[in-house]
């Protein structure tokens, strides 16, 4: 099972691999800076441009969110669940940090495997 | 394995019972109505009143987002990812429906079991 | 969300009751005495006569295992794993017992929902 | 979040790299040969020598099982299903092969992170 490291797909100039990598590639949003102790909402997002099916046989299964090494939630989609058409697979988590942080992502499609988004660091003070 | 069906905690007189049944109830917390095929937001979220511990042997491990028979998705956290403190656990699901919907999550906790919430109708539109 | 709780589906006279119900049921499937401390197979398999279909949009996407109202775990599959073709979705846990347990499974179906079984006693002895 | 790529901990010469590198590696246990359309048995393991602990704040969370870029299954664990003491986590997938497999395994530890094992390929005939 290969693991896809993230890769800036905007920088890729043919628009099929431009597409295929970006709608592949979770991103997570959230803002720079966290209060220690109190609730951070992390989105955690399928591509930029890009949107991915979500088709029986063809959908984004799962996205996980880690800070470091550590694993702090698992979102598992049912097929279905994004309408069934092109969408951007999405979901907040709401973690409640105590010091800095290294945030990123995985997801898994069930036809183009397991996928890794660009780290984001977190500065968390009092 | 007991199913804790849906009870308002608020109508409970003593106050442990009231913050034990509030704690462990997840929320459904939505607009009454969704545009077809647009994407819409679904907060899942333990309590109104009262937070859940998040200790490492006693946490909030999943919630999980139905529309009748069918889930849509599942949230799975590790212990601490709220904190270590007590906390609303919550996550935010973004479902694309087709047609009006009866939402309902379900939660588990590590010591107190499986729990459900009230079934939240949704109308969904052109 | 309904919580179809354990029926013994070879009581039912007609045939697609019958079929509905057994293939739908999570069995457990277990030694009746354990050791306390040692590894102890736990199988869950979904029905004793029936085999479910294992389609893209209909099939067998969790099992769970409970003793009491504590998850020991619980086992996600993708559609395809069985085949694409009816089965007996199934799984080995192996749980470490201190003292004597329920045991109870729960599946979900992706078209019929949310399912438990029979709740099966192991005496552990030292 | 790295991900540990599977190395043969039994060359390292130090017994507590050793020890770490080998609880921590998933093992995929199964018959070289599997007939096409009949359920073979796979088991993931954790550990060849050595057990991981199976405490609060440090247990195996998860095991997945891939064919190649495809997830066949994933099993996640609560703390205290291996007994809270040391053991090789371990979970037996049935899976229902077409043709030939590369099977390889991933496992979660809540403190140690995200480990793959070797790929072991499957010979599937009719």
């Amino acid at each position: 099972m290969k693991v896809n490291e993230y890769v800036d797909a905007s920088t890729f100039e043919k628009e099929g691999k431009k597409d295929y990598y970006d709608r592949h590639t979770p991103f997570v949003h959230c803002e720079a800076n966290a209060k220690k102790g109190e609730p951070f909402k992390v989105k955690v997002k399928m591509g930029n441009e890009y949107m991915h099916p979500d088709d029986f046989d063809h959908f984004i299964s799962y996205m996980q969110l880690y800070n470091g090494e550590k694993m702090l939630g698992q979102a598992n989609f049912e097929s279905g669940a994004f309408g069934n058409a092109p969408a951007h697979a999405e979901v907040d988590f709401y973690v409640v940090p105590a010091k800095n942080m290294k945030l990123q992502a995985t997801s898994y499609c069930t036809k183009h495997g397991f996928w890794q988004s660009k780290e984001v660091e977190v500065a968390v003070s009092e």
